[in-house]
């Protein structure tokens, strides 16, 4: 079959692939993969976030779901492409409730990798398109109430006299697209969120905070961003379209709201979640509880002898209030990634006298070179001049299973090397400890593994190359003085502002004080893949511990992410919510054993 | 030729024409259009908007403009498409300043219609897709600003300190659209506003009120609706829409203010303007003032004896409070058109006793009709689905000379007249007075010559062939009395509430308020075409009397319209706008006359 056209090799193994699972014999499906293989599923198949890999994991999962998943109706979607003796295909497909799109890379005519996701629940679609609603019902129709007023309803009476199906902790990014979501599918959800507005965890950041993702990496769902949207927009802006967004979506979101206690209640099977919006206690009772923190904890601050002793200001960099309060002082940064790297800037360009302390090695990815190298292809302007926007770029970006995607890295930061060499070198001769991850696979790898131990360089890198930011490597703070620092060199440092740029802990303390200690652990720990590498102990999970799919707590879920995770993943989980909202049946394969706690 | 593909037979066409204009022999260029023939431009030839009908018009309009448009590039833009032996094609070209899109139809080889419009200029493209700003400059800047703090500078100056080049009176739909286009231009614009809040002036009308124009008629510049908009949008959810869209567009408006008075400045060449902000006098000198103020007037209320008898509440559709406020109440509307519609449904549904006074014949066009017979094929999710945007639909609709445009509606009516025979039947049985336009052209029509005299039916002419709503036709109100009204033919109608539903004044009288009676009458009549129907007395303009175009009155322009013709005109009122700003060369062609004012 090898002078056949891409197309016509992706037909028939498509073709082959339908046949095998409507025969039922798992050997027939395995025979049409490699033997080095990946089958990952975004809950089409399995009710679950889970990478089959290889032969036998694949044999497995399908004895267990076959039988409920009835899968049929594969076909081409596009035409297939082949490089590199790869057949790229992207197909569509149904399942007894579902229907879903996927994509298949062929090697030969095995399948190397499978992707199978949901894209909408038969019966439940979104009204959008040719469903949408009509808005103004024609007729005359006695007493009618308006739009306004069956808003004005809801918002008065959802929490209180009606209970949400799901309850969000947490109106960031995350827990807004999530919401959106859920409000397409006709879900009543409630977003609790301690800020008064949508965009204030942003507002509240120091002054000159951009994101350090592109426009093109960043849209929400629905709604992307107008085509004069900045390459890497200024965190204020950010907030004002977060607090639009959530206003056009029609999200129930209560801001200046905390959430105090919450307890599973098994009897019921429902969440008991006190809330105290503006002063006042309210007890919610959703089915569903969905945790948008984001995926870190509480600001980790390291116990520093003499902390107490220290005359000056001294804060996370969570709570730093940037250059203005600043002015005229010695300023110390604790830490040397992306926030400790923002601060140091911004306060060099106020000609405030700056130290960065750089405890351990740190991963620099010069944006320009991580835009054109590592995103370009996906996300940018000629991606999408190629046909690929977001949605696409998102889908390929699923495509590739976590077990080879540093394989996939490793080559774009050999490039950045070279590329960045001059650089480098003056940063390593300025003393500057750098990696590039313990296998050399970069940024991405190392956010999707530990969630830290980098910098994308928007030009700080440049001052500590030249000495604008001072920089003490090899270094930490051993002791605080009332007006000055100690390193563990002995160096000491007149320091009045001390910033520890030292990040978070885990996720999990959120859910210990909220919940229960016992249901934190009964989680376990929340990102990473369980990789071996640097603070990523195994075992291997095959996907993000926790995120986006059943938790090991009944009816609890965490979302988070950055910006192209929230958009792409909230589709995931809030198919999962919409199925248990209108009872379908949802039996979970392969739910993730806990092998870490906090 | 007649074998030549319709690409083939335009693309020469293109070519002749391309040879005719740089030889400027401009008998050469009419030998290429037929006897019968039309040329509209947008600004792009003429710095107007004028459609020149026939070989002599073109000639002249040729002579006078084409030594400094210097037109060229002529590029058929995609595949022409030829129906009944006429073939449309779009095509690209550029002037000395400018580049444009136009489009062509032709009957054998010779042009029967031609469009020509501006897109951008020169040298002042929008900063969108790979033109857009980078956001954060990357590097390291003293004393660099954030997005805030240069969006508060602005907010803070101009105005004050900092005099706008265009000022737009009126922050409705037409206000905002426009300030959006100069935003992207680069061009400092405030917008004044009457109302708190953009979106106001939908928010406060009667509370069943929806748009009567379909979601794919309906979206702003940049920033379509999403896709699960309602067809047909509740006014509170554009209201939310709008005010949103002013934020996010960053448009400096002005709300809870109040224009006072204008002058303009002959020996500055500029405008003095009083607003009143927020119970403060301000005096804006912009160079170019905008009235954005929609393209009627003050509220009509007929003088009727008696009135200031009428013991019950009195009040213009405008001001109408819906039906909570006439619970119980027995209900006169005097009017036949849409608000009088709307009203009396709402009424009706709300058990409130309605009578409607019909004066004058009306035309019904049921919305389930026009939408498939007259906008369906360029305005609706078919279309979409064909590849035709509203930014394509636009263009379209521009292109049809409105010398000849009723020829392309007559036939769309004597076909809903057929479909709906049985409403209309019931409608003329319970004696409603029926039109279709004085030459049976219909909606469309009527509202282009007289922006009035028709309901676009959503349901409430059931209820008047039904009974439902009373209707007393082929009467007026002949006098008010304490409790009641008399009509011409001595009916006495007890009455507690009267709605004037009658209409708004000429536009002109803004200005002779606002600026002067003279200028008032130095720009004239503001709409209609002079087509010598009914209530749009001759002579012949060939475009709508001074909208979006050049006035009378040096540096005074009137925007307004639809949302379908705010969104597709602003693009050209912006261009010249943005022309002058830039001290471009922007000689007008052929300055209308005034035949009419007030």
């Amino acid at each position: 079959m090898s002078d056949a056209s891409p197309s016509q090799r992706a037909t028939s193994w498509l073709a082959a692939f339908e046949n095998a699972l409507t025969s039922g014999q798992t050997s027939q499906v395995t025979a049409l993969f490699e033997a080095d293989c990946f089958w990952r599923d975004l809950v089409s198949f399995t009710w679950n976030i889970a990478t089959q890999e290889g032969h036998q994991a694949i044999a497995d999962m399908l004895s267990s779901c076959l039988k409920d998943v009835k899968p049929s109706h594969f076909a081409l979607k596009e035409e297939a492409t082949e490089a590199d003796g790869v057949v790229d295909a992207w197909f569509t497909f149904e399942t007894a409730v579902a229907r879903g799109l996927g994509h298949l890379r062929l090697k030969g005519d095995k399948a190397w990798t499978l992707l199978t996701t949901m894209t909408e629940l038969k019966g439940f679609e979104e009204h959008k398109g040719p469903r949408r609603i009509k808005g103004a019902e024609h007729g005359a129709h006695k007493h009618r109430k308006s739009w306004l007023e069956l808003r004005q309803e809801e918002q008065d009476t959802l929490g209180y006299s009606e209970q949400p199906y799901v309850l969000i902790i947490g109106g960031g990014q995350g827990g807004i697209m999530l919401a959106a979501r859920l409000r397409r599918l006709g879900v009543p959800t409630i977003v609790v969120e301690k800020n008064a507005r949508p965009g204030d965890s942003w507002r509240n950041r120091y002054k000159t905070l951009c994101l350090h993702d592109p426009v093109w990496y960043d849209h929400l769902p629905y709604l992307p961003f107008p085509d004069d949207w900045p390459v890497f927009a200024p965190k204020d802006k950010v907030g004002d379209w977060l607090e639009m967004y959530t206003k056009i979506m029609e999200i129930n979101y209560w801001g200046s709201t905390t959430a105090q206690k919450a307890h599973f209640n098994e009897a019921q099977g429902e969440w008991e979640v006190v809330v105290n919006r503006a002063g006042q206690d309210i007890t919610l009772k959703p089915k569903q509880l969905v945790f948008a923190l984001g995926v870190s904890g509480y600001p980790n601050i390291p116990h520093i002898p003499g902390a107490e002793s220290f005359a000056g200001d001294q804060h996370h960099s969570s709570k730093h209030p940037g250059p203005d309060a600043c002015k005229g002082k010695k300023v110390v940064v604790l830490g040397s990634n992306n926030s400790a790297h923002d601060i140091c800037a911004a306060l060099w360009e106020n000609d405030i006298d700056v130290t960065m302390v750089q405890r351990s090695s740190t991963h620099i990815a010069p944006s320009d070179s991580l835009m054109e190298l590592a995103l370009g292809g996906l996300y940018s302007e000629e991606a999408v001049k190629n046909g690929i926007d977001h949605h696409k770029a998102d889908l390929v970006f699923a495509s590739v299973p976590y077990k080879i995607m540093h394989s996939f890295h490793i080559p774009v930061y050999d490039e950045m090397k070279k590329r960045d060499a001059d650089l480098y070198g003056r940063l390593e001769k300025a003393g500057f400890m750098l990696d590039f991850g313990d296998d050399g696979s970069g940024l991405f790898m190392k956010y999707l593994r530990r969630g830290s131990g980098y910098y994308i360089d928007v030009g700080a890198s440049e001052l500590v190359a030249n000495g604008s930011i001072k920089l003490k490597s090899h270094n930490n703070i051993e002791r605080i003085n009332p007006k000055s620092v100690t390193l563990t060199d002995g160096t000491e440092l007149p320091c009045d502002v001390l910033v520890y740029a030292t990040g978070y802990g885990s996720m999990n303390h959120w859910l210990a004080d909220l919940v229960s200690p016992e249901v934190a652990d009964r989680v376990g720990k929340v990102w990473g893949l369980g990789s071996s590498t640097t603070k990523d102990p195994g075992p291997w999970e095959g996907e993000l511990r926790n995120m986006w799919k059943p938790t090991n707590q009944q009816q609890l879920w965490i979302h988070g992410g950055n910006l192209h995770q929230s958009r792409h993943y909230s589709q995931f989980l809030s198919l999962q919510l919409k199925a248990r909202y209108e009872g379908l049946s949802t039996p979970v394969y392969a739910q993730a054993k806990v092998h870490h706690v906090r």
